[in-house]
């Protein structure tokens, strides 16, 4: 393996001029390993090579394929220690984490895989001939899903593996049928690169055409640019700042032939807490959420950045308790300075809005790149007329909004963006009560956790992540769970075929044995 | 019925100042009444009336939708001769095909009807607890679909009833549970004025809220692209031009907030004969396409406006079958006098072209408004150096391509731009030694046909009528059959819910007894 070239399908290359390095975060101070980005004439490449292995790859079966993704996820293990130093050096993340979120991308990956052994996934439908209806004959039709083409991936700074090069979105769109060129996330490139080798070597040993996946190096913003941009690209898949995805859809609808771009941005995922619940037990959920909001440092797309209560006693007592739990929590260390410098300016710009009171001390001398958890607090009229309140503060912070009255707080989540995820404390007696606080909050969300805490997105069939824009840029996708498959594929349609040139999804026999409606 | 008005909900209201007449192409003369368009004030009520419906009418049951949509197609058949007439003033289309639509319209709302009564269209799937999973517990999570909000139609000019104001974008909408406003189209202001008061009827007979339809009048573009940028507007539907999709395609991905549009544009419907099945049955397939050519004077969005073939005595010999069938048939009146001279200057410009050569008389004078067919033949290099010869002209005009290769027709096929449908004429033996010409189809289009034409689209669940761009602006959607219900769904996912918290599709003890998926 050579650490810090671009993979082009098969072949290791590094013509570029430009270099960069990773960081270490816990350290301050940079890696070694000098990685070269991905010129034009690389990136051409990359992309002659993905559309070259579409033409074969959209119609590897999908025992082949389930192969592929299985032994990807073999290869990932199989890069043992080497994998996990790496991203704790590139990420400042601790090793569990690393093992953790290493077993939800294999998990993922295998979890594809049983989705095309099982192969139902192409939403078979056949309407049968009816030969002597009138006034006219109905032909036979037949429909299945059939892949879109290239996809372009953003790695995810938050998620160097999980979100990243074998993440769910690569997993997904090889699942699909379609071959994956990587713009690999510069804060960890060696991570990245690993992975793409492992993805390369499974690519190989299953006999899958070359250009089934490339993985490219990127400091800046360029080469995400030109690779959207490129016409032979078909879909796009991105996780990170509403900044950088808003570009790619703006870039992507723009075409002279717009393609969709799946961006899962920002979220503050507003939690609701009803007092009877919340008096019942206090300390039971400022424990829970103090440790939602520092997971991974707040650096989660679900991370709790707002919670609305009503104002009085019971609200100022969870406070009290949510504040005590959140001074107990050591400092986390963030993935990287630029991230901790955006924490630290948001953070500062969102304490110095009017009518906002800071909670924890947060001029505490740290170690660079060191994050306390902050939390405020703020009335709903005040909180309502300031949108500024209302962005995402990427980090470990969480602002409380004590609202006067119930129907304040329906307006309040009514003016709200979109949001991935909202919660609700509540016994069930007051939710049954309360049913307009929870259509407020079906309205902006993609999914509502009764009684829990929005972090730890379960990888299943039934979890929606995505949601109203800005939580995403369409919400009738959800980037996690077998079902995110469904943003790379389209509907085709056989008319009047014979059996032999149907695929076998739609042959008369049902070869594959899967799941068919039949009409 | 207050003809000439704008439907505000319930409220029949002119503001405006701004009026516009029909046209009766036939008579080539305007028609009497006079309609007024929407003023911005009555724009801002329909949207606003339509968002406060949005709250109750999302959560009407699947029965009261049901009950709703098979009243609307009882309403439009009790306008009996009334719509039938109107139709044909409005059009120039022979009573047969108004009453033809009426029945397909008629067939779309009860097929979604019949999909709600079924109910299994909310897609639930249910990941059950396991509360005692390590390392972490398995939390319960449902999903279904649910609707995005208020949605825009535009109504199209070649169907004034199946893809107007209760059309399939409307009918597929209001099932979803999403209130519809029509922007309607000129052309046919009177049939659409008919059609709404319909729906407006049926809508207080089922105790639909006031709002979940209006129907608005416009001469121009500003009603549609005001409406289009409403930030209560969550989806747009529309088919017509390439131009007119575009623009408004690109004026809802800039919104702050993007919202999703489905259009369904232009296409030529490419046709592939291939050599053993032509020379078998010349006479049959130039009689079959004389009359797809010219059905409904040419204007379906499926109409084959391109034949591919091998050059050579077997191709000469159909162009002439096919020319002379052409010449057998009468003008057709087209549907107003701008389509009428859209076709004559797009022809123009299209048999101008260098190595064209025109087989069809285009010179005859004609009753205003009245096409002949024209057929035009160019050899397979000058087509593909040409991309004005790539658009459609839009109207009965077909062009064939003699192409010296099947590696020239399979180059051509690839330069193509999207397409609703490819046809392919071919014996089965013949299809099978040339597979890279289906694969190079199937990726151009939604619909591949086997040994038919493209003109007819069947109303089932196999069906796609979609495709790439510009063919429409998602190609994982299709406009037609009840799966064109998922362009206004969004994923929903419900976490730890109680039982009592839950929709009717997601209890647990399945009181809608619907097709659930359970893990």
């Amino acid at each position: 393996m050579k650490l810090g070239k671009n993979h082009i399908g098969f072949t290791y290359t590094a013509e570029g001029s430009k270099t960069f390095t990773t960081f270490n975060p816990k350290l301050n101070q940079p890696n070694d390993t000098k990685f070269t980005e991905a010129s034009i004439q690389e990136i051409e490449a990359a992309v002659a090579l993905a559309a070259d292995a579409f033409e074969s790859y959209k119609n590897t079966s999908n025992k082949e394929k389930a192969k592929f993704l299985n032994h990807i996820a073999e290869e990932i293990l199989a890069l043992g220690d080497d994998l996990i130093t790496m991203y704790c050096l590139e990420t400042g993340l601790p090793e569990g984490r690393a093992k953790g979120e290493r077993g939800r991308t294999v998990f993922q990956l295998q979890s594809f895989a049983n989705l095309l052994s099982e192969g139902s996934w192409v939403d078979a439908t056949i309407d049968i001939a009816i030969p002597d209806r009138v006034p006219f004959p109905k032909l036979d039709l037949r429909r299945m899903d059939i892949p879109l083409g290239p996809v372009v991936v953003f790695g995810a700074s938050n998620f160097p593996l999980a979100y990243s090069t074998a993440g769910g979105d690569t997993a997904s769109a090889l699942a699909a049928g379609c071959p994956v060129i990587v713009k690999s996330h510069p804060m960890h490139a060696g991570t990245g690169t690993l992975v793409a080798h492992a993805i390369i070597t499974a690519a190989k040993k299953t006999g899958m055409p070359d250009g089934v996946f490339s993985n490219l190096n990127s400091s800046g913003i360029e080469v995400g640019l030109q690779l959207v941009a490129h016409s032979k690209i078909k879909a796009v898949g991105f996780t990170g700042s509403i900044r950088g995805g808003r570009a790619l859809f703006d870039l992507a609808a723009q075409r002279p032939e717009p393609i969709p771009v799946f961006a899962e941005m920002g979220s503050i995922n507003p939690v609701v807490m009803l007092q009877e619940e919340l008096k019942k037990n206090t300390a039971f959920w400022a424990e829970a959420y103090a440790q939602s909001i520092t997971l991974g440092a707040g650096q989660f797309c679900t991370q709790p950045g707002l919670i609305l209560s009503l104002e009085g006693a019971i609200f100022t007592n969870f406070t009290k308790f949510l504040v005590d739990e959140i001074k107990k929590t050591d400092p986390n260390c963030m993935l990287h300075p630029d991230i901790f410098e955006g924490f630290k300016s948001n953070k500062k710009q969102s304490e110095s809005q009017l009518g906002l009171e800071v909670l924890t001390d947060t001029n505490l001398a740290v170690t660079p790149n060191f994050a306390y958890a902050s939390i405020s607090r703020i009335d709903g009229d005040a909180f309502l007329k300031n949108n500024i309140l209302h962005q995402e503060v990427f980090g470990p912070h969480t602002l409380l909004v004590a609202c006067e009255s119930l129907s304040q707080m329906k307006e309040i989540i009514t003016n709200l963006q979109g949001q991935l995820t909202a919660s609700l404390i509540a016994t069930e007696k007051e939710a049954q009560v309360n049913l307009e606080i929870i259509e407020a909050l079906q309205n902006r969300v993609g999914r509502l956790v009764f009684n829990g805490v929005p972090t730890g997105v379960e990888v299943c069939n039934s979890m929606v992540h995505g949601g109203p824009y800005p939580a995403s840029t369409d919400s009738r996708f959800s980037a996690v769970g077998v079902h995110s498959i469904k943003r790379w594929l389209r509907p085709f349609s056989f008319q009047n075929f014979p059996d032999s040139l149907l695929p076998e999804a739609l042959k008369e026999n049902n070869p594959l044995d899967i799941k068919r409606t039949r009409i």
